[in-house]
């Protein structure tokens, strides 16, 4: 038998610093519990741009179809910003999730106990926070046609469309009803249906797929700007959300945030199933590729090496390894270990990057 | 001389009712400051559509036309949610602000002092915010053809269109430039310039603007999703925040959520200049129709009566008289009256909707 296979693109940023401390917990699976990984790395985003002037290689791109599972780090980086927009560092991240069709893309946010304090929000708005955002990934405003900036009549006019079919929203609809089954059993979905024809189909398919095979799950439909209200209101009203790509990056950061946890907070981006059963997968922390603190041991390898948790439970199969990493993620923190950017508090030790990763394989 | 023009537009849900406290306090000022009104009312939403069959009569939309200001009140309820799109009581309100172009929506997002702790954030955070987003409101993807949901290949598709031309994105920028000078001189231009070509566009042109005539105001570029954290992570950070339509929408009631003082919110809808030098604009509170406390008299009418206090500062060039009654709006606050959304603290009064109304006249 092969070892399952993973690809690591760190990227930009600080995904270097904290795909490092994934491959010592990769390394610990290897040793420890005999599921060794044949691992690979290759570049994405600026890095990738550096090297080949394209911010994903075509070769990159083959082995991410080809592999289990993706593991990427973040990219972006103001050295970038003036970069034509065709070979941004962002187009490698979305031509793999294009490519792999990565439609289901899942972000729990989920408010640690030993840092409900950091959170901007009341203790008791989110303490014990625990929602999933199921964000569609692959379609809508990001990838719509036509798009561009033409000129007309004298002025520059920017253009994008955001386009739905019917089986893009009844795929992400589906994923999002499976996980609540094994979750709270609650879906809320989010749209602007009273002014987006689009919103009209998301709600309807919605409807329609709940109606034929998940009426046993509790089905609500909320307006998106009503959404982003309710969340910071009062966020455990939610069990999981699902909208369409455009919503799901503005209303899943603002969970992110809300938790105060976002340097921990991980995402699985999941697609069909491959020949041998598993589903297309990568793997990424939510937060981003922060190049202000980069290359200095600053950066909280936490989110990435929970978004190798996900893998664990996701692509292989394997819940219990992925409990097992979850738990050490909670030891350590229980032990007042913290990174930089959760460090202030009264009688916590602050630690840098490689030692969080240090603790955490320690705490297996 | 004739008196300047009002037309009032209730709507529905808790509507009426906030517009009935609207009514003393402009008969107030007609009797106690020789401002008279000469205000005329009509139907929209809901009930012009019980009426006509139309959410906004053509005679409404001309009547709209032509005054100084149009004060409304709020549209929708749960009895119209199976209504065709095109018949939908919000299309009433997208209609007055389109063919109005209204291209200008002022949002403050304030947070008052007696209510702070109404918010689920931490009351240092919210504590003293006083931001203002200025939100592109009649084009992007709520107006861009084409639209609907069309049949392809055997299943539908839902289809909008993000458009947005030079000028429009030129004139709404200059709108915050201005704003900004008269208040903490930064603004904050909020879209995804990494995914969308008219994110790209409008981050130019707003640039643009800057360079050619607003270089003494401080200029900033956030995307949208980091725009949402940043709000709930330290939203005092800002002061202007300009965006387009849809972002707009949900980052305004973010920003409004997060004051904790929802129900108090006025907001400005600003077009061109009129003959007359006043520009077209109508005035809305934040708020919705809240269908479900309606005719219970457990409305406040705050946001309301704010929004005609906008309407003496952009419309009548009143400051002075708009300062007059936000301060009496502050007395009545710190009398410890409250409407049922505020109620529940020690030691308040609480009030209902007409009695709040009463007292705000009695403080001018
Ligand atoms: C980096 C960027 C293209 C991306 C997005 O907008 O999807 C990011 O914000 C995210 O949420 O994963
Ligand atoms: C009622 C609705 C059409 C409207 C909008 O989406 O613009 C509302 O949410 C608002 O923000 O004024």
């Amino acid at each position: 038998m092969t070892n399952p296979s993973l690809l690591i693109l760190p990227g930009d940023g600080i995904g270097p610093e904290v795909m490092a401390e994934v491959r010592k917990i990769i390394d610990w699976y290897g040793a420890k519990r005999d599921m060794a990984f044949d691992v690979s790395e290759d570049l994405v985003g600026g890095a990738a741009y550096d090297k080949h002037g394209t911010p994903l290689h075509d070769d990159t791109m083959a082995k991410a179809q080809e592999v289990d599972a993706v593991l990427l780090g973040a990219v972006g980086g103001p050295k970038y910003d003036d970069l034509d927009f065709s070979v941004k560092p962002e187009r490698g991240l979305l031509r793999l999730r294009k490519e792999m069709d990565l439609f289901a893309n899942l972000r729990p946010a989920q408010c640690f106990d030993a840092l409900a304090d950091f959170s901007s929000l009341k203790k008791d708005v989110v303490a014990g926070l625990d929602i999933m955002i199921v964000r569609e990934l692959t379609s809508g405003i990001y990838f719509g046609e036509p798009r561009g900036i033409i000129e007309e009549g004298n002025e520059r006019v920017g253009i994008n469309t955001q386009r739905y079919t019917e089986s893009e929203i009844a795929r992400v609809a589906k994923a999002a009803f499976e996980l609540a089954r094994r979750r709270g059993n609650k879906v809320c979905s989010m749209e602007k249906a009273n002014v987006m024809e689009s919103g009209i189909l998301w709600r309807d398919v919605v409807t329609e797929v709940h109606q034929a095979e998940y009426s046993d799950v509790e089905l609500s439909h909320m307006y998106a700007d009503a959404g982003a209200m309710q969340l910071c209101r009062w966020p455990k009203q939610f069990d999981v959300i699902v909208c369409d790509n455009l919503f799901g990056d503005i209303l899943s950061d603002t969970a992110a945030m809300l938790t105060g946890s976002l340097g921990m907070l991980p995402s699985a981006s999941l697609g069909a199933p491959m020949a041998n059963g598993r589903p297309k997968a990568l793997y990424e922390p939510v937060h981003g590729s922060a190049p202000d603190i980069a290359g200095q041991g600053k950066a909280n390898p936490i989110a990435c090496i929970l978004s190798f948790a996900m893998a664990l439970r996701y692509s292989f199969d394997q819940g219990a390894e992925a409990d097992r990493l979850e738990q050490a993620v909670e030891t350590v923190l229980a032990q007042g270990l913290r990174t930089a950017d959760l460090a202030g508090e009264e009688g916590v030790t602050p630690v840098n990057t490689s030692e969080m990763g240090d603790a955490i394989v320690a705490a297996l």
